[in-house]
C-alpha cells in the first residue's frame, strides 16, 4: 500500500492529509507532529489569554481520534521526526525514550515556524519570558499568570502577534509596555498608518516605546535594559519579534535551502530531494507582486499549500503562484490590515510606487453608527498596478482589504477599482464605496487632474517657498487646531478671494481629510496657480506629527 | 461661455454635475430637477419610516445653496423640463407658473426611474396607496401613519424596497402582509435562496403570500382582493413592484429607446442625437456576463457613469464597461445579497450553469458569536467562468458578495478562488474563507472530484432508483428531524459498513451541511460505490421543503 508521512499537523500538514485522503482512500497516511497537540487554532492563542476565547480546548479543533474515525488518517502526536534518509526513504522518530525508522513512498514536510529568540544577555536566565505559538506555550503563560499574578507585562515586538497579546493581557488587567526596534508599532505597514494603531494603543493606556530595544535581561529577567539604559521592570515578559522556518530537519536531510534559510520547493512543493515535499510557513514562496523570493508565515497560504500538494500527489494539475500576503490584526476598538506591498517594501523592491491616502465611512453617513475607515493605495502611477493597499477603522476594514487584495490577485488596475460593484445598503456601504473612491483618487493622480504631496515631504516643501493653504472652516481651526504659517481661506470662499493668492507662490493645499482641498486644488490649477494637495491632509498629519498642530 | 445642462439632480445628474466643475471651472452648470429636492439618499427612504434613521433631512445630502457654494452649480429644484429642442440645441422648462427655454451646449439626461404602477381595478380610487422613490412620497406616507394610525398594511412587490419598507414598518408596529406574484420573495434570488428570507419574515412575525397578486382595490383601498379571491383588508399598502426608465422626455425629443424602453446611449453615453447624453437608471446598459442589454437601477452604476459622462465632456477617454449587478437587503436579523446572474437568470441567458451551494461561518468558529453564512455560487463548470453568486446570513454577507462581485469583474474562475488571500484574525474571517471554500467545492464539481445533485432534483432521483444515504449522526437526526426512506450510517462508521450497500444502487448521499456528505461520497466513489453529494444537504432541504422532513 502507498504510504504517504507527514512532519507537522497544523495547518499545512492536516490540509494535505486530509485532502490526501478524499482522494486516496486506500494510501496509509502518518503524521509526526513534535507537540501534544494537532490541528488546533494557533491564530486563536491570544484570545484565550483574556479569556475572550472562554475555552482553552476550543483551540483544539480536531482529535487525533476523531482524525482516525473520519478521515482514518494515523496521526501521531509527541512524535519528532529526528532525520530523514532520502536514499533510504525512511524517517527516524522520536516518541518519548523509543527511536523507530518509518518507510515512505511520499514525504510531505510541514515543519512550520518557530519564534525568533532574540540574543540577548541574560535571557535564558530569564524565568518570566515566553513566547506564544502553540498550545504548551499557551498553557505556560497562563500558569505564569495564575501563579505570579503579575502586575506589569513587557511585549518585545510590536507585529500582530504581539499587539493582540498586548491587547489581551490589558483586558486581564495587566499594565502593559511594548517595546519595538522599529520606529514604529506594526512593520508591516507604513509609519503614518501605523501611527492611528500607536495612538489607539496610548489611549487605551498601554506604554509604547518605538525604536527601542531589550539590550539585557537582569534579576532573572524582572528588569529589562533598554538601548537608552533605561529599565523597565517586568513581570512577565513575551517575545514577539517574528518567526523564522523550522528547517533542521531538511538542513541535516540535505534538502537545499534558500532565502533566509527556507526550504526551496518546486512550483508542485518538490524539494531538492526526490519524493518529498514541503509546505507552509517553512518554505520559500515568491511574492507574486514582484515576484522575488520571501518567506510568508500566514494561515492561509499554509492551508492552500497543504492541499496543493494533496492534489499534486493525487495527480491533479495545480501550481504554486505565490503569496501576496494578506494580514488583519484588531488592536482594541481599531482594526488594521494590509495586503502586497507597503510603500516602503516597494520601493525597497526597487519599485517606483505612488500612494494615496482616503477617509471614508464603513456604510453610508447617513445611517446611523457610520465609522470612518482610513485607506492607503500603493500603487504604479504608470501602469496602474495595484502593489498593496492598507486600511485603518473600527468596522468595514476587513471587506475592503479583503476586495483589494482579490483585486491584486486578479491583476485588477487602479483604472478597475471605481467599476466594482458593491452591495449597497444603508447599513452595509456607500453608493460610492471607499474602495471606489480610492481608485478615483489615484485615476486623477495618474490622470494628473491631481498632484499629491506626503506628509513627510511637506516640511522640506514649505522650507522651499511653498505655501500652505488650509480651506477648512473657521471652527474646525478653533476646535482642531491649525498648522503653523498657514494661509486659511475656507473652500466655500475660495472664488471670490483668489486675488489673496500670489501667482508667483506654488501652493500646498490642506483640508480635514482631503477631499476639500482637492476641489481646492482643482479651482487654483484651473485659475493658473501652481498648487499640490496634501495628501491625506490635516487628519492624517495631526495622527503622525500632533505635536505639529498648533491648539489656539 | 460653454454651457452644460443637466435633467435630474440626484445620483447621476449630481455626480456628473460637481465632476465637470472639478473638470470645468468656467463652464456654466445648470441642474433642472423636477423635485424639491437634489441629492437626497434615496437608498435611505425605508430607513426614516420606522426611526432608524431618526431625522428625515439626514436624507437630504445636498442642498442647491451649498452646492452653489462649493461647486458654482445652477441648482434648480422644482423645474421640469418638458421639452428638448435637439436642432436648436434648447430646452423648455416649466417652473410653478412661469415656462422658458434654456439653451445647452451639452445636454445629460439622468432622468432615473419611477415606480411602476400595476394597472389594478380600484388603484385610482385608493387613498392609502403609496410608492416610496423620493422625499414626497416618504412624506405622504410618513403623514398617512401619523393622521390615520393605521394597523394592517399590504406590500405589494416582495423586492428589496418592499422588504425594507416591511421589515421598518413592522419595527413601527404595525401588522404587515407581503404579496408577491412570483413564487418566491426576492425575485433576484434564486427560489431556495430566497426561502431563508422567506422564513425570517415568517419568523419575524410578517405575512407571506406569494404566487399571489392584487387583482382589484375595493373601498377605496381599504380591501385588497388577490388573484385566489382572499380579501386582504389594508389601512395602507406599499406598492413596490418595480421601476421603468423614466424616459417619456427622451421619447419625445426623437431620442432612440431600447430594450424596455431605456435610453439608448453608446460607450460614451451619447444618445442617438447629437450633444445629449444620458446616465443613470434610464440608460440601457451592458449585463457584463451575458453582454446583453439590460436595465439596471442602482446607486452605484448611476454614480459612476455621471461621473464618467463628465470625464467625457471633460476629454477623458472613458468608456461604459456595463455593469453586473450587486445588491444587498437587510430583512431583520439576515442579510440577503446577490451579484452578477441568479441560476435561473443565467439559464434564461441560454448559458449551462452548474451551481454549488456553502454554509460556513463569518469569523472562525472557535471565537465567539460566528454565524452562519449560506453561500450559492452559479459558475460554468467547463470553463470555470463565474456568473454570479448569492448569500444569506447575519454577518459578513456584505464582504463575500463584495469580494466574488470583484472576482467577477475581473474575470477570475472558480480555479481562482481558492488562491485569495484574505485578512484573517479570529474576530474576522477564517484560515480558509467561505469564499476559498466555494471555490475548492465548485472545483471538486468542474474535475469531476464531486457530482451533485440539487434539492429540486430529489424527488425524480429517488424516484428513479436512486437511494438516499444520510450519514448524520443519530442525535442530528433525533433533534433536526429526517429525510423519508433514507438510509443511515453515520460518517464516522461508514467505512466499515460498506458492505450495507448494494453496489447495483446508485446513491444519493446527505449530511447537515453537505462537507460530511462530501467526504462520504469520495469514501464510496474509491470504493466503486455509484453516487452524488445532496448539494446544501439536509439544511438546504429543510430551510425550501420543511414539509418533506420528518419529525419523530
Amino acid at each position: 500500500m502507498e504510504k504517504i508521512v507527514i512532519v507537522g499537523g497544523v495547518a499545512g500538514g492536516m490540509s494535505a492529509a486530509t485532502r490526501l485522503r478524499r482522494l486516496k482512500e486506500v494510501a496509509e497516511i502518518i503524521i509526526f507532529e513534535k507537540g501534544p497537540f494537532v490541528s488546533f487554532a494557533n491564530c486563536g492563542l491570544p484570545y484565550a489569554i483574556s479569556g475572550e476565547i472562554e475555552e482553552r480546548d476550543a483551540l483544539l479543533v480536531q482529535t487525533p481520534e476523531a482524525l482516525k474515525k473520519r478521515f482514518n488518517l494515523d496521526v501521531r502526536p509527541l512524535h519528532e521526526v529526528l532525520a530523514i534518509d532520502p536514499e533510504e526513504k525512511t524517517v527516524t522518530v522520536k516518541h518519548g525514550e523509543q527511536v523507530f525508522t518509518e518507510s515512505y513512498d511520499a514525504l510531505i514536510l510541514s515543519p512550520g515556524a518557530k519564534p525568533l529568540v532574540p540574543a540577548i544577555k541574560g535571557l535564558e536566565e530569564a524565568t518570566n519570558a515566553f513566547s506564544l505559538r502553540n498550545v504548551p506555550d499557551l498553557d505556560q503563560i497562563m500558569t505564569h499568570l495564575e501563579d505570579k499574578k503579575p502586575q506589569k507585562v513587557t511585549i518585545i515586538g510590536a507585529g500582530f502577534i504581539g499587539l493582540e497579546v498586548a491587547e489581551n493581557l490589558h483586558k486581564k488587567g495587566l499594565q502593559v509596555t511594548i517595546v519595538e526596534k522599529a520606529p514604529h508599532v506594526l512593520p508591516p505597514l507604513d509609519e503614518e498608518m501605523a501611527a492611528y494603531v500607536k495612538n489607539e494603543l496610548i489611549k487605551q493606556g498601554v506604554n509604547v516605546l518605538t525604536s527601542q530595544s531589550a539590550t539585557a535581561f537582569e534579576k532573572a529577567g524582572q528588569e529589562i535594559v533598554l538601548e537608552d539604559g533605561t529599565v523597565l521592570a517586568s513581570d512577565i515578559t513575551i517575545l514577539s519579534v517574528g518567526v523564522q522556518p523550522e528547517t533542521d530537519l531538511a538542513k541535516r536531510a540535505g534538502i537545499q535551502l534558500g532565502h533566509r534559510g527556507g526550504i526551496l520547493v518546486d512550483e508542485q512543493y518538490q524539494t531538492s530531494k526526490k519524493d518529498i515535499y514541503a509546505v507552509g510557513d517553512a518554505i520559500v514562496v515568491k511574492q507574486q507582486i514582484t515576484n522575488e523570493d520571501t518567506l510568508i508565515s500566514l494561515a492561509s497560504p499554509a492551508n492552500r499549500q497543504g492541499r496543493q500538494v494533496a492534489d499534486v500527489l493525487g495527480g491533479l494539475t495545480r501550481k504554486n503562484k505565490g503569496s501576496i500576503g494578506t494580514a488583519i490584526v484588531r488592536v482594541f476598538d481599531l482594526a488594521a490590515a494590509s495586503t502586497g506591498l507597503s510603500e516602503r517594501s516597494a520601493k525597497l523592491a526597487g519599485l517606483n510606487p505612488q500612494v494615496v491616502h482616503l477617509s471614508g465611512k464603513d456604510h453610508a453617513g447617513y445611517y446611523p453608527d457610520a465609522t470612518d475607515i482610513y485607506l492607503k493605495l500603493i500603487f504604479d502611477a504608470d501602469t496602474g498596478n495595484i502593489y498593496g493597499a492598507q486600511g485603518i477603522g473600527a468596522k468595514g476594514v476587513d471587506k475592503r482589504i479583503d476586495i483589494l487584495a482579490t483585486a491584486i490577485k486578479g491583476g485588477l488596475t487602479i483604472f478597475d477599482l471605481p467599476e466594482l460593484e458593491f452591495t449597497y445598503a444603508p447599513p452595509f456601504g456607500s453608493a460610492k464605496d471607499p474602495v471606489n473612491m480610492i481608485g478615483y483618487a489615484a485615476i486623477n493622480l495618474a490622470e494628473g487632474i491631481s498632484e499629491n504631496i506626503q506628509w513627510h515631504e511637506l516640511t522640506e516643501a514649505l522650507e522651499n517657498g511653498k505655501q500652505l493653504l488650509d480651506v477648512r472652516s473657521e471652527m474646525e481651526l478653533a476646535n482642531n487646531g491649525r498648522f503653523q504659517e498657514a494661509l486659511h481661506i475656507p473652500l466655500d470662499e475660495l472664488r471670490d478671494r483668489l486675488s489673496e493668492l500670489d501667482p508667483s507662490v506654488s501652493y500646498v493645499v490642506t483640508c480635514h481629510s482631503g477631499l476639500r482641498s482637492y476641489i481646492a486644488e482643482r479651482i487654483l490649477k484651473q485659475a493658473g496657480i501652481n498648487c499640490q494637495n496634501l495628501d491625506g491632509a490635516f487628519s492624517l498629519y495631526n495622527t503622525i506629527k500632533p505635536e505639529m498642530i498648533i491648539h489656539d
